[in-house]
Formats: C-alpha cells, structure tokens, sequence
C-alpha cells in the first residue's frame, strides 16, 4: 500500500493509493465507527496493526464513496512534520563521494548528518530559492527508510524487521553554506529544502529495496541515473550503525545518500535557479516533482 | 523566573522555583479555574502570556500549599522531548577550537550541528557510558539559549527579542565516534548524552548572557573555567546565522559551544567512566550534575 498524508477541501487525512486514485481512509475508518490515529506518523507509530486495519478498510465496498482522483487532492509530504531531525547518509555512492572532490572522498566509516523538520515539504510544493542565502541549490535524489519501530542496538540480521516502508527525498543543498560552515546541518535545513513523497510504499511492496532504480531530472534532462545496488553502506548497516547507543524511533525517516550526478558535479557546476524543475524517480515508489520558486 | 519540568508522585508538572522550592504551577493554575498548557514547550510556544499567568499565580497567597522542597520533586529536562534535535555551535571558544587541534581549527564561519533529541535527559538523571560503544565519552558544560519566539531571516538587531531564556547542556561527546564518522550527529547523539537544565531561568533575570562565568567539575576537579564573553559567535549573532533561511521555532533549543579544558584536551587525554559526576555551574543560573552510570 501506498500512504499518503493529504488536504482534500481544508480537511486534511490520510490515505493509501490505490489504482491512482486516493482512498480518504481517515472517512472511510470514521464512517464505520472505527478510531485511527489523526496523523500518518502517529498511525505508523501504533505499528502494524494500523496496516492491518487500513487494509481491511479500503477492501471494504464503501471505499468507493470516499474515492479521489489525484487531482481532486493537495498531497502534503507523507510525515509533514517529522519529531526530530531527518537523519541523512553522507556520500553512500561512490560515484557521487568522488565527483564531490576525490577517491578520497569514499567514506570508510558511514556518515550521518541531519535536516532540521522545519525543512520539510511535499510532492508539488515549490522550493524556495534562497537566492539572498545561498547561490549554490543543489538536487540529491535519495531513498529514504521511514523506521516502523523503535529499538536500539538493531543487529544488521533483525534490521529489516524495523522498516516500515520507503518514500523519495531531495536532500535540496547550498553547496556554499555546506562548504562554508563545515559541519552541514546549515547548508541542508533552508526552509523547504527537504522534499519528501509523494507517498510511504510499505515494505511488504518492496522486498528488495537494494535494487531499485534512481533517476533525477531537472527541467526533462535526466542528470543523476543510479542503482540503490551501489550503496557503499546498504540499509540494514545503516539502521544497525545508527541504532547503536541512539535509539531509533517509529517515523523516523533515513535518506540514503545520492547517486553521482548533482549539479556540483558537472563540469562546469549547474546549479537550481527559480523555474527549474526536479523530478526523482525511483522504482517501485514513483516520482516525486517540485519546482524551484523565487 | 526558574521555569522547571518535573515530577512528584508519579504526576508531572509544570514548575516554578522560588527560594530553593518548587511550586506546582500546573496544580496552582488548577485551582483558581486557570488553564495553563501541559507542558513546558507549549508554555513557550504561548509567548510572554504565559510568562505574566505564571508569574501572577506563584505571587498568589494560595501557591504555598503547591509548594515542594527540591528533595521532593524529581526535576525533568524543562523540555524533556524537545520537536526537533538540538542546535549545537562547534567550537566557539578560540582556546577549545585550540586544544581540540590547533590555531587552524578556530573557526572562521559559525559551525552547527545537532544532538538528536532521544538524547536529552535531566539533572539528576545517569548518562549512559555506552561502554561497549565508545571508550573516549567526554563533557562539554555550556550555556544553552531557548527560543521564545519562532521567526526567520532574524536580524541581530532583534534576536535577543527571540530568547525565552536560558538553560545548561552538557554536550556528552563520544570522541571516538565524533572522528570517525567526520560529521559530528553519531558522536553527539548517544542516548543520555544531552543532560539539561535543572531549569529554564527567563531572559529577564539575565540582562547579559554574555559575561556569565561557566564551569565545570569532575568529581569536585574544577576541569573547565570560562566565560561566555569568550564566544567567538555571540548569541545575537548564531541566532541571526541560524535563522537566515531556517526557520527558528519557539522552543528550540541551541547549545552555545564550551570553553577549554574538556578530556580530550588533556595531556595525556582523560575520559568519562561509570561513577565519575560531572557538575556544570553558570552564574544566575545554577549547577546541572548528572553522574555516568554503567
């Protein structure tokens, strides 16, 4: 099932898509008399008895009445408003770890950073460009790992078992302020610079969420084609690296890292200005498009 | 006013200190019809209006029957689950950029970072040792600001409109981690190893954040001895930094940096192990102890 956070008329809800169009289960759920949490992070918290009861929802023959086309809705991001900071993997391509300077750039040991919530948006929401800040916006095209359950010290062998589904990232980036301040928690958290949707795909959907492709377009051209193969440290690392003294909680979102390809890379530097549009698209989830706006 | 989050008999409250007791405010409020937020953070996210309910309710004949001693309430963090990971200034204090390196590591641009927020526990509370993750745990005392006030592109002329008030953080590091990983959040995210408070004491009883003596012991040692008119990045300063794009909230919290004499910086360094106390004191606020437990 594919979940969505969505506005319909000023009422928001959440939904699963389902043959492209959208099914209010929020509605649905309330029409029968059956409680379910107010918010999709709050439901994926509950865990998998809330996928259970939305399955069983939208089998039901009155899904019908609570229907929408795509069209018909606003998708929000899927977790508006995440309760920490998204965490991000540093340079998890090879590729993309030496067109942001050298060989030496590969990391040894995996890398973690964060994205303030602040900076998180949806599928179709424009992008601030920034353009007083920071002259330097850059796409990365990213899978992200929305955990299912809370734990700590996750062993690799039980990892799995803590995802509960995956949605598309741009980890939006001033090269400038990332350059600048070092550290790059500044660089990664302007306000909107953290495009997210345009659904939660559960995992049972993806088995294998280490063979899917990735391909970044901006304005139609397609800038960053990759392979979630090619991840220097895969998921279950990943969840078990940093569940390792830190707990990792229900609704927390991972985005992977970002194939070669980002504007920085080409030779000369491209980078996002007002107008341009990026779309991401990775197998199995679909495409998550935003635009560039003054 | 001393702002505490805290808990007596298994009921948690909002709290006031005054002349070393504690007064109930939640329970006070209750008792004059008066509905206050459940907790601290939606406090602050109510502006000056609750700074003006509470004070007129402790200064009210009742609050001595809503009043505790120190020994009998257990203190919280005074925002115990923080809505996003704590802001941290790196090296803001030319002596420790120095003995964490060199003259080379005194930064030129403001440097962030952030602590998750699983992270974040009481005075009072054990800092976890994580033994079997790190060998190299060390302290970092620091004064922390709380913004009272959400707002971006914050001029400095107007940020220190944008402080609630202000609390202690000991930034537990695990150094090992923080130089393996480069970016600094595994390091720094720990679970425990964001020990704060004992409270939030309000900006007006603070007139000048910038010339308050820090320091820290280890097991009575004096280790650290500073003050924040050191800061390499004054406050006004890392607000009007942080908030250029990115949108500052009320009750965010942001950790200023520490000043020289932390373990690492030791000749030969010197760490953290289970039943060394850590006791941060900064003038007109007070002392956080918290003890490494196994």
């Amino acid at each position: 099932m594919k979940f969505v956070s969505a506005v319909q008329k000023g009422d928001s809800f959440i939904g699963v898509v389902k043959n492209d169009a959208v099914v209010n289960v929020s509605a649905l759920a309330a029409s029968v008399g059956k409680e379910i949490p107010g918010t999709l992070l709050e439901a994926i918290e509950q865990g998998e008895e809330f996928t259970s009861t939305v399955h069983d929802l939208v089998n039901q023959v009155k899904a019908a009445d609570f229907t929408y086309t795509l069209e018909e809705v606003q998708l929000l991001a899927p977790i508006p408003r995440p309760s920490k900071n998204v965490f991000c993997i540093g340079k998890n391509y090879r590729d993309h770890a030496i067109e942001m300077g050298s060989e030496a750039d590969i990391p040894k040991n995996i890398m973690v950073f964060s994205k303030a919530p602040t900076a998180v948006i949806g599928h179709g929401e424009g992008i601030l460009s920034h353009s007083k800040v920071t002259d330097q916006l850059d796409y990365e095209g990213e899978l992200a790992v929305v955990i299912g359950k809370t734990g700590t010290g996750i062993t690799k062998e039980e990892a799995m078992d803590y995802v509960f589904g995956y949605t598309i990232i741009n980890d939006i980036t001033a090269r400038d302020l990332q350059q600048k301040h070092k550290q790059f928690l500044l660089g990664k958290s302007l306000d909107g610079t953290c495009p997210m949707g345009p659904w939660i795909v559960h995992h049972s959907e993806i088995p294998n969420p280490e063979s899917l492709m990735i391909e970044t377009k901006v304005n139609g051209e397609v800038r960053q084609k990759g392979n979630t193969s090619d991840f220097i440290f895969d998921i279950r690392t990943t969840i078990a690296e940093l569940s390792k003294g830190m707990t990792l909680e229900a609704g927390d979102i991972i985005a992977t890292g970002t194939p070669a390809g980002v504007g920085k890379g080409m030779k000369p530097p491209v980078f996002l200005k007002a107008g341009d549009t990026i779309e991401i698209t990775i197998e199995g989830i679909g495409t998550l498009r935003n635009e560039i706006v003054e």
